[in-house]
């Protein structure tokens, strides 16, 4: 455990110096090590599905289950994505270093704001070792020291990826403690990495809703977090009927495992009969179990819902459906059970829509569109390193721009207060 | 105890319910709130001292000194400014509904942001009442509602206060609760208060270091905290010699007991002979106690300076000087002793400007300008709720907008996910 504790604080310390050297790299030269990245893991993919078997076969003997170790799988496809990804991320803009809003004041200063860097980033995440490459590239493009913590279960993939990650920063030049993976499977090094305020900025955690919980928990620094995906769409009594059913529809089953598919269909009375028994009909045809309130049940043929289906995230073939008198009740159901995540409106009417925009508390709002946009890459933040249901800083999806703050920067000429 | 923990859980119930109210609130009706505050402060101005009068009377009974008396009493000249200050906030523009960034996306969906209230702002503050009314008039005119916790000295005028902030919010028909303060002086309520994730978004603590620091201790909910104010003025090799002696006796000297007032001074070896004798005998003229390195002892008379006095904010007619080398020198010293408050160099050449406004971590960095500039009305917020030594969220000053989100918004016309 001190050992542990020892080793973290030498990470953090590393990872705060190297990111006072990142403040003066340029795009050209962080470009350069994404590339040198790609190119060090196409040169090394034998090696790296080398360590990565040896996961696998741990994994194997584990007991872990067939979804498992599918993630944990650095399979050529798996690698060639994380190759193509470190090209698109050096084609980015680079968001650091962005000035606005420099306006004079009267006092004789030029003020205005700077996007920076946020200094050291603590990622921590399960299985999948692609996130190591991701958020590595994501981390140095705005100009983040990365402290890395996957799952033990990748722990030979995760080293290996390491390397390569190393390469590409010696090869650019860089400082090898910009991006730094955490090399032992300790969980104390989990404790000590979100305590750690003085060497951490901040801690995004990506992974199952417990993770995330016990980690906020413990923290002492800023968490970027994402819990439940409970996404609405309410159909409004001025919806367009065809283009209410094509939404519901994709909403929920265009993918079910997502936290931004569609858990609970709200339906405004007037509408129901007529929009209820045409999309009950196509669920039905996909397979998707359907849980209705009273209402529902008096039009098309459903399960009784409880008051726990309302707050559930299914992620799965299965919706709740609640006939509710109008917007006002939608937007108090909404208000109730929603996580914050995602809530869509069907309806032609324009003043209801914009109620709804304003209205509605959620990281993402909109009006006649498929939860399934909300998105880094639907909403062209070009990548993603997370989705967070916070208000506070980042909300939605996180890109670049989550991975930065910004600064006041004031301009004078020898110009004192008064 | 539990009594305590109800009755915050109910304000913050309460609170909740008024913030989702606050966000159908039109500009004009809270326009209209924060000037009928304003007349009921006039109206019961008498009122108002006799209810402060209490607190000073237990004050001076209970020994509090001079200082703390005097910033606990409600002398016309306070409550005018109280009253000034909410006319000011009700004509400063509504940040809430601005919509940002809107652009279409090849999949048909037009993305953007829309700023909305981050929801329920919890304020934590010691004896100075005012601090009742500027709270409770940003709080509402960003579109939060307010829980405010003040002083126990300060208990009778901030319920007095309460009672006109309540008069204000009925005559404009917003919802009594907008703005709650607790009226009970039990400690346990500070405690529960950082702890109700449900139902505040945010705490603001304004005090001293020990409470923001015991609050940041406690909190499960974020806080936007001001910690020290160590900052530093930096004469470079090539700083003009009249804007280097203006600026560096400005910022000690213009106030000394603010978090943006210059704590240790550092000047480039080369500068050294020709600003440190002119500028010691100013601040010796000032009545400014001068602690120096040994480089500076060799130039000027000043006391020794201990490793100490590098991390210390005086807030005094004291002032820490060091001669370094040159301006990494000075960015090494910042970087390991400043509190990330405000860093203002003094220099005519350009690339060493560019590269301190990009490599130095503070919420305001300067050139040419003294630090004491580092506050929302001079950088022309036209209100602050307090200075933000974090990175995350909302940094420096703190005006109506860091009291703010911003939440994506999707328009469609039934589009559908691929």
């Amino acid at each position: 455990m001190d050992d542990v504790n020892a080793y973290m604080e030498q990470l953090g310390y590393q990872a705060r110096e190297a990111s006072r050297q990142l403040r003066r790299v340029s795009t050209a030269e962080k470009n350069a090590a994404l590339e040198a990245m790609a190119d060090a893991i196409a040169k090394q993919r034998a090696m790296l599905q080398a360590e990565n078997a040896k996961d696998l076969e741990a994994g194997k003997a584990n007991g872990l289950d067939a979804a498992l170790l599918d993630r944990l799988q650095l399979s050529d496809k798996v690698i060639d994505t994380m190759i193509e990804g470190l090209h698109q991320i050096a084609q980015l803009p680079d968001p650091v270093g962005e000035i606005s809003d420099m306006r004079m004041r009267p006092s004789g200063i030029q003020v205005g704001k700077m996007r920076v860097p946020l200094g050291v980033v603590g990622i921590i995440y399960e299985s999948r070792p692609n996130v190591t490459i991701d958020a590595a590239a994501l981390c140095l493009k705005s100009g983040n020291a990365a402290i890395l913590r996957g799952g033990s279960e990748a722990i030979y993939s995760n080293r290996a990826l390491a390397a390569c990650i190393r390469a590409g920063l010696t090869a650019a030049g860089l400082p090898q403690s910009s991006v730094q993976v955490v090399e032992t499977t300790d969980r104390a090094a989990v404790g000590r990495l979100v305590q750690m305020a003085d060497y951490v900025d901040v801690i995004i955690p990506r992974g199952g809703k417990g993770l995330i919980e016990r980690i906020s928990q413990e923290a002492r620094v800023p968490v970027i977090k994402h819990l439940d995906g409970i996404c609405h769409v309410y159909i409004d009594k001025d919806a367009d009927v065809d283009k209410a059913i094509k939404v519901a529809f994709n909403a929920k089953t265009q993918r079910y495992g997502v936290c931004n598919a569609m858990e609970t269909l709200l339906v405004a009375d007037a509408m129901a009969a007529q929009v209820l028994p045409p999309l009950a009909k196509l669920y039905r045809e996909k397979g998707v179990e359907l849980r209705g309130c009273e209402r529902t049940r008096a039009i098309i043929d459903a399960k009784p819902a409880s008051e726990e289906d309302w707050a559930t995230e299914y992620l799965a073939p299965i919706l709740s459906i609640r006939v509710v008198d109008d917007v006002d009740a939608a937007m108090d159901h909404i208000a109730r059970y929603s996580s914050g995540h995602t809530e869509s409106i069907i309806t032609e009417n324009f003043t209801t829509a914009r109620r709804f925009l304003a209205e509605v508390d959620a990281s993402s709002v909109m009006v006649n569109a498929s939860t399934r946009f909300a998105d880094g890459f639907e909403y062209g933040l070009g990548a993603e390193i997370g989705i967070s249901t916070d208000k506070f800083h980042a909300r939605g999806p996180v890109g670049l721009e989550g991975l930065t703050s910004q600064k006041w920067i004031v301009l004078g000429d020898g110009t004192i207060r008064k």
